[in-house]
C-alpha cells in the first residue's frame, strides 16, 4: 500500500501555501448549539476557484520538470479539479487541456476556459472523458493529472490537514466528504502522522457510496446514473491509491441522503451566511444525522462553494417548503365576485404574505358554489401554518395544507 | 459639533474586541477585475448576529454603571441593533427591552426573543416605536440605547475603522453604507484621525437619501413609506450627532438604486460565496455604478448578512431573469396532440432546461391552430437566449423572448 509521508505533505505545504488562500477556520456557536456538538468549520469555499482542489492541482503542477511544463497537462473533470488546474496552469504558464463529459453545464465550461484552458467535450460520463484524456496524454506527451488517484495530488490535499491543526490544535475529530477519496486520504495521512488520536470520519452521499460499502463490507448501491446535488463527490469508486488509505486510516465512514445535504446547504446559507455546494455541505449533514460521530471538537470541511445559482435558488425554495415557511394551502371558495377579496383580506390580517395563487376551475370536486383554490403563503413554520388553517376554518372556510 | 476622539475609539476597541469576531478582510480578485478597481471586502456579516451593530451596542452596554446595568436598557429597532443589544445584554446579564414596529417580520422578533430580550410591538414605523421606547425609559429607568445617534455607539462602530487599518494599512478608500450614519461617522472619525488622506465614501439607497441630499445641498426624495431591499439603511434622516460628522468628515456621498443593490447581493453570493443583506451590498453597488470613487485600494464594508431566505430566493430569481439566465419565451404552437412534445424535444436538443410552462388558452391572439405558450427556460445568458430563439424560428416556430 502506498503511504503518504508527512515530509511530503509538509513540503507540499511550503510549496503551495504562498499561492493559496489560508482559509478561515472558525467555531460556529449556532451550529454547535443546534447539534449539541463542538463544531468548527474550515471554509475551503474561500479559495479563489472556491474549492480545496487547488491544493492538489497546484502541488502537482509545481512538481513538474521543465519538459513536462512545456508539454502541459491534461485532465478529465467536469468541475472543481478542472478549474483548479486551469487557474494555476495559467498562472504558471503551463498549458492545460481538460476533457469534460457531455451535459457539463455551460457555466462550468466557461469557468474553465476563462483561465485559458483548452476544453474538449467528450463522453457521456467522466470515465469516458478519462479514456480520451489518457489517449491525449499519450499523443501529445501531456502529463495526466488525475483528480484524486495521484500521490502528489493527495499530498496537496493533505496540506489542509496540517493547516487546520495549526489553526486549532484542539481538534479531536475531522469530518470530510469522500468522492474519489483524495481529500480524505490526504487529510487522514497528515492528521494521523501528527496526532494519531484525532478521529477522521468520511461522508458519502447514499447514491454514490462505494467507499462506505467497502468500509463496512457491504455491497455498494447499484450503479446508476443518479443525479445528486453533491456532484462533487458523485464518483463511482475510490482509486487504487486512495482506497487502501481510506480503509486503513479512517475511523468511520457514514452516508447521508440527498435531502439531508440540501438541508445542510440551507442551514449554512441561513446561519453561517456562506454559499456551499452539495459536497461542501456533506460534513454538516453527517453530524446533523449522526451527532455521535462528532466526539470532542469537530472540524467540518466545507470543501467547496461551486453551486449554480439556479440550483441554489431551487434548494432555497424546497427548504422553505420543507420547513413550512412556504405552504401551499387549499381553500374552497364560492365562484362569485368578491370571494377572493374576502379570503385574501383574512390572510392579510393574519400577516400571511401571499406568494402565488392557482385557481383551476377544472378539478373533480369543483362546483360553481365551491371552487378549490391553491394558495402559496409565506409563513414562519408549522406552528403558524396550523394557526392560519385553524383561523380560516373558524371563519367558515374549508381549508387545509396541501402536502405532495 | 460633537467630535469623536481617537482615544475613545481605541478604548472601545480594547473593550469590545475580546467579545466579537475579528471579521475577515480580504482582497477580491474577481470583483477587482470585474470593476477595474482594487477591492478588499470587510465581512461584518461574520459577526455572531451577522452585523457590525454588535460593536456599538456592546460598547454602550460595557460603559453602563452598576445601577444602569440593573435597570436595563431599551431600544427601538426592527433589526440588527435589536439583535446585537439582546445578544450582549444576555451575555452580560443586563435586561433588554426592545420596541419593534408593527409588520416586523416574525423571524426578526424571534431572533431577538431568543436572546431573552423582552419585545413590545408598537407603532407603524420605527419613529413611533422610538417614542414608546422613550416613555418606557422614563417609566422604568431604562437607559435608552439609540441605534446611531449616541456617542458611545458611534465610538463602538469606529472600532471597525481601526481594525481595518490594522488588517491592511494600505487602504486608500473606504466605502460605507449610510442609514442613520452611525457606522459612517464612527469609521470616518477613526480613519481620519490615523490616516487623514484615506477617503471615506458614504452610500445611500435612493429612496432614503437624506444624507446624500444634505451632502450635496439637494432636496431629499420626498418622504414616503418606500419598501427597500436595504431596510437596514432605510432611515428617514441622520441624527443630531451623526449629521455634522457626515458633513465634515466624508469625502463623498453617492446613492444607488434598488436594482443595483439586488445585483450586488447576487454578485456577492455567486462570486464571493457570501450572504449579505441589502445594506451590506450597497458598497459594492456603489463602486459598480461609480468606479471612479474607488481610488487606490478600496475597502467595501459588507455591513451585515441578515436577509430572509425567501427574500434571498426572490433576489436570486430576479437576478437570473435580468441576466437572461432564466428566460420566458413565447412560442406559438398548434393545439393538437404531440405539438408540445415536438417543441420540448427541440429545446432538449438545444440543452435548454425547461423550468415552467404556462399554457393559457384564453389569450386574445389564440386560435385552435395557433396557441401562445409561455415557457421558462434555464440558459447561460443573452447570447444563448438569442441562439435558442433563432433555432426555434429556423424550425418554423413563431418564437420570441417575453420582456415584462
Amino acid at each position: 500500500m502506498t503511504q503518504i509521508k508527512l515530509e511530503a505533505i509538509q513540503a507540499a505545504k511550503e510549496r503551495v501555501s504562498p499561492h493559496l488562500v489560508r482559509s478561515q477556520l472558525s467555531r460556529s456557536e449556532t451550529l454547535s448549539s443546534e447539534t449539541g456538538c463542538d463544531l468548527v468549520l474550515k471554509f475551503e469555499n474561500q479559495q479563489f476557484t472556491a474549492s480545496f482542489k487547488e491544493r492538489g492541482a497546484l502541488n502537482k503542477l509545481l512538481l513538474l520538470d521543465e519538459e513536462q511544463r512545456e508539454h502541459g497537462v491534461v485532465a478529465a473533470s467536469a468541475g472543481n479539479h478542472a478549474q483548479a488546474l486551469a487557474r494555476h496552469g495559467q498562472r504558471l504558464g503551463i498549458p492545460v487541456h481538460v476533457v469534460m463529459p457531455k451535459f457539463t453545464p455551460n457555466t462550468k465550461v466557461e469557468h474553465t476556459k476563462v483561465f485559458g484552458a483548452r476544453v474538449t467535450i467528450h463522453g457521456d460520463n467522466v470515465d469516458k472523458s478519462m479514456s480520451l484524456a489518457k489517449d491525449l496524454a499519450d499523443e501529445y506527451s501531456y502529463t495526466l493529472v488525475h483528480p484524486f488517484d495521484d500521490i502528489n495530488v493527495i499530498e496537496g490535499q493533505g496540506t489542509l490537514g496540517l493547516e487546520m491543526l495549526e489553526q486549532d490544535p484542539r481538534i479531536d475529530t475531522v469530518v470530510v466528504p469522500i468522492g474519489g477519496g483524495g481529500l480524505a486520504s490526504g487529510i487522514a495521512s497528515a492528521v494521523k502522522h501528527i496526532k494519531p488520536e484525532v478521529r477522521v470520519i468520511g461522508v458519502q452521499v447514499d447514491t454514490f457510496n462505494t467507499a462506505y460499502a467497502h468500509f463496512h463490507g457491504l455491497e455498494p448501491t447499484e450503479e446508476r446514473s443518479a443525479l445528486t446535488i453533491a456532484e462533487g463527490i458523485a464518483v463511482k469508486r475510490p482509486g487504487a491509491v486512495t482506497r487502501p488509505l481510506i480503509m486503513s486510516l479512517l475511523d468511520e465512514v457514514v452516508q447521508v441522503t440527498e435531502q439531508q445535504i440540501e438541508t445542510a446547504i440551507f442551514t449554512l446559507l441561513e446561519f453561517e451566511k456562506t454559499v456551499v455546494e452539495g459536497a461542501g455541505a456533506a460534513s454538516l449533514a453527517a453530524v446533523t444525522a449522526y451527532p455521535e460521530i462528532a466526539k470532542g471538537r469537530t472540524a467540518l470541511i466545507v470543501s467547496g462553494g461551486n453551486i449554480e445559482m439556479i440550483t441554489l435558488s431551487a434548494v432555497l425554495q424546497r427548504g422553505l417548503v420543507r420547513k413550512s415557511r412556504l405552504v401551499w394551502m387549499r381553500v374552497i371558495i364560492p365562484d362569485v365576485p368578491g370571494s377572493l377579496a374576502k379570503l385574501t383580506q383574512h390572510l392579510g390580517l393574519l400577516d400571511s404574505n401571499i406568494v402565488d395563487i392557482v385557481h383551476r376551475r377544472t378539478s373533480h370536486s369543483s362546483t360553481i358554489g365551491a371552487q378549490p383554490l391553491n394558495i402559496l403563503v409565506h409563513l414562519c413554520g408549522e406552528e403558524e401554518s396550523d394557526f392560519v388553517v385553524d383561523s380560516l376554518c373558524k371563519q367558515g372556510y374549508d381549508a387545509r395544507v396541501l402536502v405532495d
